[in-house]
């Protein structure tokens, strides 16, 4: 069976992750790990499981038998190593956000298309199989035209300080998957974004300049809508629902619960709570995320979740950003006027 | 309109709770009540609503402008009431059981038939909006060939000593429901019941040689089967569920909540509990259940429940409570055959 | 027991809902019906169900037997019956909403509490068990502190041409009704309203100025957030949940659903649909709400629904109209301020 | 990381799915397959993933790196196998049932015993999440005193001609399953077994003089019941559904479907079908079942699912047949009598 050699950098939570799922992969082999840091790598045993563990990037980038990298290190390197991969001439698979800054993403993307390597973005949930099903109902006209999108996305509790300070902030970093999701399922451009957000959950957020509760509504090219609901903290666990509603009916996805289980007693019946978070929820997605990147570069299929689709969703971060700052809706076509002028968003 | 006059014999619960429905009815009327003792009935001003509270059931039976009666007295007594309404060429709706031996429910049905008064038998749950869907699904193909019945029928607590000595045992005073509902679903024949039941909920039961918990098996004249079970104690509520399993699929009812409220805590998600029993859930089901009696008079329409449907289901309870105190299954067939020898079953 | 006698102004589809069930209540008797055109109600026999079926209103007002008049007549004419009443001395119930003009609405609701007749708004939803619960699960902090309530209330199918015409628009027509049900739900006062609107359903709409899909996003002072949706046509029933997301959980309720019938097959297992529309669905709650307001009347309670939360849906529909219209977010504070310089919104 | 070395002594469907999980588990390692044929084996190129495949049994009794082994082949030679893999001191995994004969099963698990070895039987549903939350519900006391039992268990679609050839009937084939999991559940023996049976879905099984419909009623020594329904062909897909009820309440599992989808359309809502078959609804149990074994060697636990549950479940399929031929209920104590007697039940 022929499978794609892979190196990773950055090797975290969401890069071994990956490295876990490319082990088990039928069509990925898994060839090397570089991190600035990779001590957590050798106690945990890892350079049995892996050719090559390193800290210099080059190690991978100038290997002739890696076609394909993983970028998992923090956000502000993925520019520099996505720009180098493609100098390499490998594939590249790239975890959320390609940056927090949408011209920077923009400049680094046209160094991919130059170079002609595939890049995938990394939105995990486009591949969940509950999703995935709701994508082809609408697409197969199931329920018609669609007319409202309607998305709840809550965190089953906050993230550390130092992880909320360097996260780009509750659009950039939720809400950014939440906008792909929209993209994808309504299959048009979003062309403008109305931000309500608000600090209910933790004074840290506020202390940070950042938000931990928001509604964001979306309009689309095709005149429909999009509702999306944030929170950080869900106490009965990771709520990830979708709906869309249209002129032939509803399609919506609930939670996968941890069981089946039901208990009646006299005080009610009691379900089981959702999955507790995206590890558990996504579980499969993440699996199915990385073998479609692969059967693409095998086969050379279309990417199922391109640079373009990474750049749209930070796009429609900022414009989230700016329309909470300034209390007003934010048209997606001033930020790309305002990109083209200015560095800085 | 035109509305059918009637009276009711017996005021107790349930007497009272076919006042109120009548009452309510468009196309019945109520002129009188008869009761042994009225004194409740007249401190509840039932006087006010009804032109004839009585303790001589003659006041009804002589009445010319009283076309039907309700017999909702005790079991005891039901055959004599039937036999002098039908002498009196009244039509009758009769509360369950008709009798507690099936030889004279026999017998006072040959009368009910040879004075041509229409005849009903109380088994609510035919008219129940939700069984009556599953009914209609079954007829209608829904599922093909039906192949197992299951029912689950338990009370939310047992009732008094008083009652549970009065009521002919578990399988006469409950599960008669099930087995009606059984051959209802089915469109056919039991040929054959094998019961197991034991004594769990409450030792008084086995003091009054009864039992609180009872699997009960059924043979169908067209090969299937049927399975129910009881219990006089779901400490959730009254439990009642039916699903019918068929060549080409299943179908089934699950219980009414008290309510679609859900709450989510980091405890699970909580649902209500069954709506609590049988007058909250089949508080419709009364009401459509007399207005089909009076439409069948109304339109000499075919009654929907009949003495036969009532003899058949006293039968079964016969044939349950033989199987159950011989360990063995029982045929319909001996049934039937003893019963032409014997008064007494 | 004690009754409150009422006459009913206005005898359409609302007016004869409230006429049917002040019939069935215990707590209400029907004394008089007045209506400009009273043919139907002559042909439909309700001559024989109420003592006085009149042409003039001042046959109810001038009756002293009357203590109480239901105003369901068309919403152009509620704050001259309003005022007319009030000097009267009549308790009022009236329809939604009072009228379409906020500052007559608050001038007539000053000469009713002038008066010190009593005054009830027509939101029937609030009197739902369902949505009962829901709030009562609220105010027990079952969830903890509210932070995002989430509205979805959708038609089965547009209303005609006509009634469109003289329905207010969407906003004041039917997110009336999720406007009070927010405040209700979050017992905190509304500051800021956002909506987003489309045509996407009938061009009839665009043809009339109105819109049929809409997304509205509501900022409290408690620092909470909002969010309805609406359409005017869910072809598969109307839609009808609410859901409020707290600090300890969130709290749901979900459609009620025209039986309890799940049918499998190998195409899947297919639910009921939800009950067709408010008549069906809310039929308890239009029963729930007259009997509050007699009750109110006979104990001398506060009343359940104010003019004060009449006035404030009217004013909370303005806003959103204005939003639309202007495409911004618009302060609460904004309106009174220009209520108390111009009669016209 | 310790691992247990293993051999798989049969290579058919069952054989290959352990296979695989064997490959995949931590705690175990496979070291070698043996099949009287293993032209599939190679055509499969397991050469490249296991380093023995072999037709001689020996290599792996032989073999002193492998300490376990899994008997995966046709039932007819479970016994022969498990007495020369005890004699050779392996550890046994046998998948179900040990052997059509609980004489000869009975006393090949003698041996077992005087040899030391540990042995587990392959009732893989006690593995499955859900059931596994169910039984330790029960455990904790969360339904208060167990009191019925209810088991659904229907196959998606009948196995082939050849397959029910071999399978010694309905119950030794599909409910065995059930009768492990009531004993499992209830934790208490079972004393009678009634079984009825037809033959509803395909006329290939009468021909077999097997059944492919059945209601099973169980009796517990502590007084409890229980109740199975079985069918071979559920078109909508395998239901494997489980309730307890007890004095406290009642806990329920309900089927795993192949998404959360749900759909609504004026024709209602549809969900989708529960998972197609075992390989889909165990998948995870299946990988549980060997961990489990495997962490029962390691630490030297007692065993999940002993030999001794495997001849009780036998024991049971065989008092179903018996019950079934002479339609009465049998005894479990006349079995092991009759036993004792004869070799042939």
């Amino acid at each position: 069976m022929r499978r794609i050699n892979v190196g990773i950098i950055g090797a975290g939570r969401i890069g071994l992750l990956h490295a876990n799922n490319i082990i088990k992969s039928n069509l990925l082999s898994l060839e090397a790990i570089a991190d600035i840091n990779i001590d957590h790598l050798l106690e945990g045993g890892w350079q049995e499981r892996v050719a090559m563990i390193t800290t210099d990037v080059n190690d991978i980038l100038n290997n002739p038998d890696i076609s394909a990298v993983f970028i998992c290190s923090s956000t502000n390197t993925h520019v520099e190593y996505i720009e180098r991969a493609a100098i390499a001439g490998k594939h590249i698979f790239c975890e959320k956000p390609i940056s927090f800054n949408v011209k920077e993403t923009k400049e680094v993307l046209e160094i991919v298309k130059e170079k002609g390597v595939k890049f995938q973005s990394g939105f995990n949930r486009r591949y969940d199989v509950h999703f995935r099903k709701l994508f082809e109902s609408v697409r197969e006209n199931k329920i018609g035209e669609p007319h409202i999108v309607k998305i709840s996305s809550r965190d089953p509790s906050p993230p550390t300080e130092n992880y909320v300070k360097h996260s780009g902030g509750l659009f950039m970093d939720m809400t950014i998957h939440d906008f792909d999701m929209a993209r994808y399922l309504m299959n048009s451009e979003i062309i403008e974004v109305s931000a309500k957000a608000a600090n209910l959950v933790d004074p840290m957020f506020l202390k940070l300049s950042d938000v931990d509760t928001a509604i964001i509504t979306l309009t689309f090219e095709n005149g429909a809508l999009a509702v999306i609901d944030n929170s950080r903290q869900a106490v009965y666990g990771y709520d990830q629902r979708i709906e869309v509603f249209g002129s032939g009916g509803v399609v919506s996805v609930d939670n996968e619960l941890q069981s089946n289980l039901q208990i009646s007693t006299n005080k009610g019946t009691t379900l089981d709570n959702p999955k507790y978070f995206f590890l558990e929820r996504y579980r499969e997605a993440y699996e199915e995320e990385i073998n479609c990147f692969a059967r693409s570069l095998l086969d050379n299929l279309p990417i199922s979740c391109t640079g373009e689709d990474g750049y749209k969703a930070e796009l429609l971060a900022h414009a989230a950003n700016l329309s909470f700052q300034q209390n007003r809706a934010v048209k997606l076509s001033e930020l790309e006027k305002l990109e083209s002028n200015t560095r800085v968003l």
